[in-house]
């Protein structure tokens, strides 16, 4: 699997503000109080339960921030699939710094491994369809590029990043344009052309004014399996399809099956449980 | 119940970089596509699923920050337990706005709710018995004091915020320090009076070096519910017992009917599902 | 003309930090020495040459940044065009307050406005023709975002805003990936349905393997005018074609009657001189 | 010719602005997705036009906060003058991070080397005269320290660098004083012994006035070349003379040869064109 | 005596924004006007006066953040008692760096110096009592983290670090609550289980509703020393006793010797002189 | 008096970083738990000891951003001598807004009336000489804009505010260039004609050439009084001439009737005592 690397200010940001808030103004008094400031351990993080990582460059981070004497030896790369018991990083050097980051560190990586996980499951489902599991801006606020990335390590796909990169006509848009051809008119007279544009429809008919508008990409919202069938059917190609709406580990193969293109799931980013890891002393 | 005001310095930062995240350097260009900057909309926030409420505050940030021109009615407050088509929120003002700035608050919504909801399960599961549910530092990086605060509109209480506002000894410091008297002995030569401090232990045999040592607070770590009965017994009142490990909506009345004072649990702030919850235009 | 309303805190952040650059520490000592803090003034702000308006927000930012209680009129909106002399805003308020700003103020309109009419000029040029004139990523560092607003408010469209956002393969990342056909292929083996992909290309013969490798834009690079005829005969309005290199108010014409879609310019983002603009007490 | 050092983290802090605006939060999708993270290439920047050279630091910033791997050569000095196809900087690394740096590193040494090429031209225009050509603060709004170090790099100095530093006196302030005596006397009541005292005059018979209150420099405002020769003679070396208004390549000579100490410029910093610079893989 | 370390960045960024303040926009201009940019220098930190010293970490990261190739070899460590003339810090290179970062250094080491060595004389006049001096948060605003990390070099411990991290019911808060107990019963419905509760009484019959209410600690605030040892006597050891107001050097030895565990006192803090500390160049 | 207005953004930054100190992530637990939060209460704020005031707009600032519903009523300006007793504020508001922003607004007033009031001694005792009292760069960190305004509040100057707005030539600087000469020549050869030169001699055989090489201003650094006359005498007033070292409220008479300009003095601002002020619940 080819990852982009996220960028490195964006995961040291978002490290230096979860160390600021575990360590605040008086930083780790247990481990000041009770741990010679000489002594070194060695330690290894591991997974508790099966599943697919992501957030290594996280983990990192946190242990180098906190004390950069700390050495880390990366045992699995993100999108690698781990069994319980799995070593992912060792680490050698100062006892305190490495207890001084170590829930920042776990804090990230479970939460990271979890929508690794979770779209795992659901690519998992799809297996042998056409069909991409893509993510939603349903995002865990202050997190998106980290969540948007751990998606590309659960083998899913980004749709836009946010408001600003792709347009997205729904109701409201359509609404207040007047129509789906006066919407998309509007949105094509102004936009670059370097701008994909989705629109969404709620109903069959509104198929052919969305193709004759231009729409890149028609989201089926809320359809039955049927609907969608008769729309890929109707579409032959044209646009690319996306279904949305009651997406879940039960449902996503038969809507996989419809042979719509795209399957957007908000539940891998905003409802994804944590993925259970632990940092063991040696 | 009675809440504490969420610092607004916290609330506006976190809502700040959310709707960062959300609006990039172009904005939102679908809006501004195809919505004329005059339009006004009404519109409100329902619960699409029952569950108990929190981030509010989060939401009007959103809103405000957007376009203050956006009236906002807070139709019920933090804490409240709601039902599926209940309206929290109703707004009126700038389409644009609105629109702009309904993901982000909703995502905000969502989660905290949803932090509360869980809460609220276990804390409603405890009933009757006077163990407390309190959160963890297990915490979503970037959310701490968001989160901690939901577990308090779930009827949870907060454990420590992080490692600098109270000591918790743990098994590698316990190691290093040489033992639970060594460990605890320094911990009360340098720490401010103002500090509590507590040890983990996982055996009874522990627990009278435990309270010889002065601890405040001891936690039972992974013992079985008849370890924790007697532990409860022999501490007699004398320290907090906390019990941690393996709590589950379907372990914790057996924990709490140990008679043990605290229940912490990771899974209410790392785990939880969002709360559903949506916008829709009058 | 439609356009986007900028983000207030990106005007917001630019303006603080110009302000702070101009203000320091000591902050306006001319006016704190000379002027009495009770003495208001009337004023106005007033194009000193013909040209296309840009950064009113910004203006407005800054005398509200430095004093809230200096009324401004906004006379003009952005993408007017103006004369020698047209009043642009009116200011009433506290003297010292319109002086300390006046310099940030006049540095974001002149800048803003010079972009604004350096696209303008081009856009004329090539009036009657299907192509469109968009701005580069060749931005003054730290003001992309406002002045690719700029370049809207001179009639101009924006390409991509960053690496970000849409794909541009270059001879580079060709050589890298081995060939045309290999790089598109990569490009659309991990990419989300909603980013658009553009390629470069530097010779005719390259044209075939752009459009067979589903390429949704493609730049002709520094080609003459005659290859940029045949290049769009031989598209047949399969793609998008971007002519650049060596565009510039005299060349402009000639390219755009070749019949491609786009036409890019750095220059009017880089080297635009700044539109002459002054305030003027009354 | 000596120059001051920039402040490390003024580079450093505009150069993490620029590549966050060309980054965002997905980061160079087009290099992530074609060119292998492994690949390495050797790179060299270079003048595509004569010029002064101005911003290497800022180059070599952006490459090293993308990725410190890549080895930077600095091949000429910031103040160099340079040719068609001189070499300025080798570069050696992964592929990846030199083409996500390439565009801000350029966007810097452009605008910055501009700047410092269009100082160097004025100041060319005035050799064997005693005048000075000096910035003034209508700069880019966010760059203001590096266009006034772009200024010293061309041969020019720097006037103040904003309102904190110098007292300016204006027209605007003599008004609101009461007069050139009054004005004069209020600063030098109330400003420290480290400060200097400039003011404007636009007529000949004030600079008694203002040499009588002991202003450390006059500024003779859009005066022509014979008010200003017979300012010289008057002053007498009394205080500084600085001449402003209408200065152009054309007529700067003129203006310098009335004998005024200074001739300041807004043109060098709000309107140079950007010096054309490219960077290529060898 | 063992030191927590202080959180790196937390040093770091009040070093940046110091060295912020110092070097502006333009830099050491007089450094750079006059000396090589090759000179390098060996220099020493010396004291000038009789102390106790804080701050060490503060002084290597003004050097370092100034100029990298600074060799820093730290001669005292913090909380070491010194004699006038004694070397603290020994800097061997660049001259200019040297002298940028000096003062920044200089002025960290000497405020918190001072007030270690404030501290530090309070402890010495209790020393053979029980009593430990504890700081309060009358601080400087801004430098919170660093001066209560500067009475513990000074021997001292730390009261709470701020509002959030342990409770303190005073007067204002006891008549909001309607009474000693309802604001005692109030704190401990809500608060977590690792917050501890400090009272304020000033007067000795309100000692016994303090202690009835669980009230972990109790301020006795400005009473005579006669009223002290009447409240150690009978509070025999129930609660933590603190003495709080007048506490001055004078006072401070009868007030311990009164058997009071704690006294607080903002004057080490708010009023200590700073410790004098020189730069010498060898 | 008439005094420059602090930048609001100075004060404001100042102010929200101290509040952070103080309230955390969990913010003011004590009054959430304890005051209702429809209380409301009145307050004022007084002078408990006589003194020069400094600091009154971050007082305001510290209630306007933790509640806005806070009315504050200014009752004396700064500048103002004040006696105990002397209410210098009253409030009005909700009462958990007041006690959580209490301790920072009193820290702010304290430390900058106690700068002010220390100015003020060192203003008094130099009464009818011509010698101005200045402060120096010997500033608490973080705080100096805020300092440096203090000092006029309490009826002293302003020296530079940092190493980037004048030019202070100090012994190791001399010894660099190679003398007194060749370092004022250095110095004039690149900066700015709006940038005072300042030289600092020991001996006074030096100032003929600190006047030959066109100083400014002289400091004699740590001389006699004896020899401080020989230099007035002997400078004639060419130059300004400033005192430094020894300064204290006992010596300052004599030093100002050498007839020096300037004296400047450290401990002004790293070693005044803060103004004990208070407040109080009517």
């Amino acid at each position: 699997m080819i990852l982009p690397r996220l960028a490195p200010h964006i995961v040291d940001d978002a490290v230096a503000r979860a160390l600021g808030e575990d360590l605040g103004d008086a930083g780790d008094i247990t481990s000041a109080a009770t741990i010679p400031a000489s002594a070194t351990s060695r330690a290894v993080i591991a997974a508790r339960k099966p599943g697919v990582i992501a957030g290594i460059d996280a983990v990192c981070a946190a242990f180098r921030q906190v004390d950069p004497a700390i050495q880390i030896a990366i045992e699995v790369s993100d999108g690698a699939r781990v069994d319980k018991g799995d070593v992912l990083i060792s680490l050698d050097g100062p006892s305190r710094g490495i207890l001084s980051a170590e829930r920042v560190a776990l804090n990230f990586l479970g939460h990271l491994s979890g929508v690794a996980t979770a779209t795992a499951a659901l690519v998992d489902a799809v297996a042998g369809t056409k069909a991409q599991i893509v993510c939603t801006r349903k995002t865990t606020p202050g997190l998106r590029a980290l969540e948007k990335y751990a998606v590309l390590c659960g083998g899913g796909r980004n749709h836009r990043f946010g408001l600003y990169d792709a347009v997205m006509i729904k109701d409201n848009h359509i609404a207040a344009a007047g129509g789906i051809a006066p919407a998309l008119a509007a949105a094509k007279s102004v936009l670059g052309h370097m701008v994909k544009v989705e629109i969404e429809i709620d109903r069959l008919d509104q198929l052919e004014q969305a193709l004759a508008g231009g729409a890149d990409v028609i989201l089926l919202d809320n359809m039955s399996t049927d609907d969608m069938k008769q729309a890929v059917a109707a579409n032959n190609g044209r646009a690319v399809l996306e279904a949305s709406g009651s997406v879940t580990i039960d449902t996503v193969r038969a809507i996989a099956e419809t042979g719509v293109d795209i399957i957007s799931s908000g539940w891998i980013t905003h409802s994804a449980p944590s993925l259970d890891v632990g940092l063991d002393f040696k």
